[in-house]
């Protein structure tokens, strides 16, 4: 990825460094993959996250989920506005999604999806198969009660007193 | 989606009807958006989910996910072989990467993404934001520290007790 800004416009190196030993930690103490993430506000820490997939029967305990979802417990909210992102590795696409959901000012991130890869973790394929309509991804995908599914939508758009998020 | 196999191959009518009444419950006690989730094995109904973003702020709490968490620990483990996961809307990016992650046999939905995005949500932004490279996606994604984050990959490539996920 020949267009990544390099070197980091505002990355604190104090943290990434932080992330980086994290996700030391969660490899020498099993807790799951080699990974870890952080959520900032101004200059502070508000959480810490591993790699717990393994350790938790959780497959979506991921460093950065991790950290967005202690973080907004931490917070009281379910919007990360004007925190910052730092996670030892670019997001697989269940992190990214879940980055986009939480709203982050910026991600920094320090190894790239295709190291994840060499070290047999699955997120290169995922960005592959995303793309693709459902009914040709690798799991199988079958749509059924369009209609009655839809009818739930309208009833969401019609709803005065709905929270958005 | 023209190429979308209709009507199900194998899918339970019983199972979507079941999920289409959890987002319609998960809309009317305001737990979250209007999406529900089961994991089935067998003909078993293993663990529901709602979407709960705003009851819990917790933004990872798509329905989705949640069932997923919930089949993990009632089955005690970080893979839903065997299983199949029936959503009320096509999955959104982040749970299409915890879905991948989990690795269930295949993928019930009723709704689209388009049908998501007409009552204001993200899922399909995501989607198009996904393939772009990280320097141009809407949240800004700053790469720092590769060399540092790549030892530790290599570490634990290089290590004998690791578990695989």
């Amino acid at each position: 990825m020949n267009d990544i800004v390099k070197p980091p416009a505002g990355g604190n190196a104090v943290f990434m460094r932080r992330v980086i030993e994290l996700s030391r930690e969660s490899m020498n103490t099993l807790h799951g993959g080699p990974f870890g993430a952080l959520v900032i506000k101004g200059e502070k820490i508000i959480s810490e996250g591993t790699n717990s997939v393994t350790l938790w029967n959780d497959p979506t305990a991921h460093a950065e989920v991790v950290a967005i979802r202690r973080a907004c417990t931490a917070l009281n909210t379910f919007q990360l506005t004007d925190c910052d992102i730092y996670t030892s590795c670019e997001p697989c696409p269940m992190c990214l999604g879940a980055i986009y959901w939480a709203r982050p000012r910026v991600v920094y991130y320090a190894g790239e999806r295709t190291d994840a890869a060499q070290a047999g973790f699955d997120d290169d394929l995922i960005y592959r198969e995303l793309p693709l309509p459902p009914s040709r991804r690798s799991i199988p995908m079958v749509q059924m009660m369009h209609e009655e599914a839809t009818r739930v939508l309208a009833e969401w758009n019609a709803k005065p007193d709905k929270i958005r998020y």
